[in-house]
């Protein structure tokens, strides 16, 4: 046996012992994961308990991304123990994820990324399909999408929150890229138009600048439009959008991820039927409407920057009878200045929804 | 407090300890782990370390699934312990994993499940780029389709193990499933035929004797054109196919899962530069042609029979100089009944290409 075979034969025991003593532990806590639900069955109907908590979830990954003294990067050991408590979850209570499908979108990749690989996730075919089954109890959770770099928030999945009552109960955050696509055997050169949503072209801007400078950029109501004009097109048009689109109408992805920011996020919201407790780090949802007005706007924010409560989204749809606000703030509903603002709210507004406060995402 | 808290509270209190002794043997093994990397640097050139040996993996998975006593299931335990892996390995070295894309398709899946989310998967536009991209260098493994429940095996990237030096280095399968597909706002009571592959089509048989009895069956070429052919149709057609190809053709997904077996699978292979050392429980994937002769298979299939050899899948192509078939069987190239076989394979066939022996996919 060579030095190097005996160097790397201890060092594979030391592994091997290792995982040994990883697997055992990883069963302990299987088990305590166990009695807990026992416990819960024991003080409360078995239709009243709650097996996942979202907030104890968020709080363990934090704990764990805190004390992380490496060589595994923070990130990486809190996937591995998202995992570790989705199949301690899972054993617990099975749980049934409901998403926007067909399987294989990035709403998937969020179910998934969210609930770990031992929930069962069911593709529906749209998003009200999601909350209906969410408000049903027919699956536990839903996930949805609702901020998308390139369409800007989620409009439907917005005005759904008006029809259901399900709460938000978590977030996740996924990376996007956006590529240059071409019909199939197009050529760059011939390139005169670049198409895709406005924020789009806004956000792959300095790619364009040195690598298309002279082909006019024309801003259509969405990539996925911006996709489709290149079918049956001459090949001087280019398109701006993500691989679903590439592969949806079979066009050639010329330059992957031609964004300036390569960290472009696109997120997703976790429904349920339950009240998620504070965690600590949070975020709430919150449906307002007032009387179309003039300063209806100012009077509805003007207590979050009175009790220095950071908005982190602000959206307006219009209606019939007036506007409709959607409003993301840090802070959780149970949080005594948030409450204070809430009950302003509901004084100056003429309709208040809390869709939900939950942890802020994780990873 | 509550007697429900308190007792939560201890349980809590064991769950975050266990989660401390996890966390911190998960660094030590990642620190090992690091360690394996300098011994190998030591002894050996940059360029010739091989840093992945997906026979130790398999063998750690098939131990981990063996001394597994519960309460967490085999599989489960088995796929943390993958993406432990996944992670120290990303630490040893990042690896480089080209797939055929786009993101979000079964490859990436399957190239995931493999490999852990800590690789870099990187979307190609054919499975010749993915060959390529490993031939060159430019990335450590590919993963290419090789079976499809539906199509059968995918003839195109058989014949590219010819024209490219790869060596499988894996395998891995995937669960598949089929829908029934109607145009958009279709009603199934209207069906008057249902299209799919030929394969699809008798492997939904009994669903379809059921719940569509008096509708023909026609079979076409793959189920993508099944689901292609529904696009303008008048809506008395039906097809069977996978997500992929409800969304590209944006089709309602009439009915789920409606194969006879809900444990289709898809298999995928791995490719790389390397050759893999026996774990013990392996295939072996071999190209073999003959003079088209009669007997010719005969004589290629009759030393495995001889030798006790199980063959796995044995695929015929047609060629213009004469046959070439494609055969999967137990074992690895450096036991000694297989290496009999091959010798004597080298004898009666007119050219013989070891593909790669490998692990037989263990989740």
């Amino acid at each position: 046996m060579s030095d190097q075979e005996k160097e790397l034969g201890v060092l594979r025991q030391q592994i091997d012992s290792i995982d040994k003593q990883i697997h055992e532990l990883l069963n302990q806590r299987a088990s305590c994961a166990q009695q807990v639900a026992e416990v819960k069955l024991k003080y409360q109907g078995a239709s009243d308990v709650v097996f996942y908590r979202p907030e104890r979830e968020a709080q363990v990954l934090r704990r764990v991304m805190e004390r992380n003294e490496g060589p595994l990067p923070d990130k990486d050991v809190a996937r591995l123990f998202r995992e570790v408590m989705s199949v301690c979850l899972a054993l617990e209570k099975p749980m049934r994820v409901a998403f926007l499908g067909p399987a294989g979108t990035f709403t998937q990749q969020a179910a998934l990324k969210h609930f770990g690989l031992s929930a069962e996730s069911v593709p529906l075919n749209s998003v009200s399909d999601v909350f209906r089954e969410v408000q049903s109890g027919n699956a536990h959770y839903g996930v949805v999408p609702i901020e998308n770099s390139s369409e800007g928030i989620v409009n439907h999945t917005l005005d759904l929150f008006k029809r259901y009552d399900v709460t938000i109960c978590g977030e996740v955050e996924l990376p996007v890229h956006q590529h240059l696509l071409l019909k199939q055997d197009g050529d760059r050169k011939e390139v005169k138009r670049v198409v895709a949503h406005h924020q789009s072209l806004a956000q792959c801007r300095a790619w364009l600048d040195t690598h298309l400078p002279d082909a006019e950029r024309v801003a259509v109501s969405s990539n996925g439009e911006a996709a489709r004009m290149l079918v049956g097109s001459d090949g001087t048009i280019a398109a701006i959008a993500g691989d679903m689109a590439a592969e949806l109408y079979e066009l050639d992805i010329a330059e992957r991820n031609i964004e300036d920011q390569p960290d472009n996020r696109t997120r997703f919201l976790i429904v349920g039927n339950q009240v998620v407790e504070s965690s600590g780090v949070d975020k709430t949802s919150i449906l307002v409407s007032s009387k179309n007005k003039p300063g209806a706007l100012y009077q509805l924010l003007e207590p979050f920057y009175r009790n220095q409560i950071s908005l982190t989204r602000v959206e307006t749809r219009s209606m019939n009878s007036g506007c409709m606000f959607y409003i993301d703030f840090e802070g959780h509903s149970s949080d005594t200045d948030v409450e204070k603002v809430l009950n302003e709210l509901a004084v100056v507004s003429e309709e208040l929804k809390l869709l939900g406060s939950y942890p802020s995402a994780v990873l």
